[in-house]
């Protein structure tokens, strides 16, 4: 008896409309059956971000030939929901897949990124979840060189699983060479902002967020030094937030409000 | 010579305007000197999100006496970027307090709320940072059974700092007879999502997100048992976010792309 092919759910945060997902569905036919659920415009550094003030849209649209494929108005969070509990009617996916992003979500990225909350959502349901993301933000970023390592790491997913609680973060460089792949942590780095300072017409200010990615860490072991050394990046997320390390010293403290 | 107050940072995620945010500005003026960046409007919900689609405002208002105080257009996280970057013009704080949110953001909620990503925010920053929330919705909400906590956390947190690369996640329950603090960890819990589906004039369908809170964790040594027992929870979380326990067994995986 053949085996049924999984159920592979594909979301992103750059839109329903763009190139990076195209390529994502297109390198996951081969795998699966795959089922779309993505925002109808741009969402890109929402974050975890959930629509909970207003109701949500969810329109079937037919782009691309043989899938299954819904736009939301929702962020991307929203759109891993309104794909298990209205779309697959509870049924879960075998897979989560999110990307390609269209621009690096490593280090301190993946916690202000659309993309990793999406596959993190997907985490949250115990569903194996995967983001990826190209350091390229061009509308025609080639996202071909990819082909190979993404389906592998997809494989390997689906006849693996992850660990409980936890999902991949997967970025590549720019570049039709790819190394390979390294199993990495996320690197201590930040963004120095900046805000680009204008006046409107009426003379009233308004603020660009801008700035520029700091790295920290000089640890040959991160995401950062993978990437800037032409290899695809792995790390191993998890949504347990605790910082288990400081319980033993917080209980240390003295807490008592009736005191002194 | 006395030594200068320290400056304290006050954000949150339910607006400027929030009985919340008033009663922690209330509760920091004895330990410091106040300064308060907020957003315009509620932005419960938003995570992690920040704003790079479109400008920002930031707008100087005066609500209570003495205290420095500004709005935005902007998410939690952008307000905490404003404050440093802009109001502060890149002096830190010596501290960042986020909320009092008005209700609960123990376990997974920690992860879609914007009063405790505003706090990441600033321990990303590398400032000291404490969010607090209540477990109460309500407009009216009573804050000042927790006056004491407040002030003695944060005058903790004052004195000795907290571990690099962490911030705390502060909840307390609706009584007025809190029976005290108990240091956790984030409980493993969840939301089993429902969508309250209806029609709109012309007949279209949309969607409100709606859920039960799942707690699937039967510790006592978890937020949700504390609060559940009538303890204030203080989570240290981090914004590492990699699995780090997941790396060796991901390193035995075949990712040879030119294999089989």
């Amino acid at each position: 008896m053949k085996k049924e092919k999984p159920v592979i759910l594909v979301v992103n945060d750059d839109g329903i409309d763009a190139p990076g997902i195209k390529a994502l569905i297109d390198m996951m036919k081969p795998l699966g059956k795959v089922v779309v659920v993505a925002p109808d415009s741009p969402q890109s550094g929402m974050g975890h971000a959930i629509t909970i003030g207003k109701p949500l849209r969810l329109t079937q649209v037919h782009l691309y030939e043989g899938v299954e494929m819904y736009k939301t108005s929702g962020t991307p969070v929203d759109c891993v929901k309104l794909a298990v509990h209205k779309v697959l009617k509870g049924k879960k996916p075998d897979l989560c897949v999110s990307g390609i992003n269209h621009g690096l979500n490593n280090s301190i990225n993946v916690i202000y990124s659309g993309t990793m909350s999406a596959a993190m959502e997907g985490a949250i349901e115990s569903i194996p979840s995967i983001g990826f993301s190209l350091d390229d933000f061009g509308y025609d970023a080639d996202f071909s060189p990819l082909t190979e390592f993404v389906q592998n790491i997809t494989r390997q997913v689906i006849a693996n699983g992850l660990p409980v609680g936890t999902l991949l973060n997967v970025n590549f460089p720019k570049t039709d060479q790819i190394k390979g792949i390294k199993i990495c942590r996320q690197a201590n780095a930040k963004w120095a902002e900046e805000f680009d300072e204008r006046q409107d017409p009426y003379k009233r200010s308004y603020y660009w967020l801008t700035g520029v990615f700091q790295n920290n860490d000089q640890g040959q072991d991160t995401d950062v030094w993978a990437l800037e050394h032409g290899y695809a990046s792995v790390v191993p997320v998890q949504f347990d937030l605790t910082a288990h390390h400081a319980i033993p010293l917080l209980n240390t403290w003295n807490f008592d409000v009736h005191e002194g």
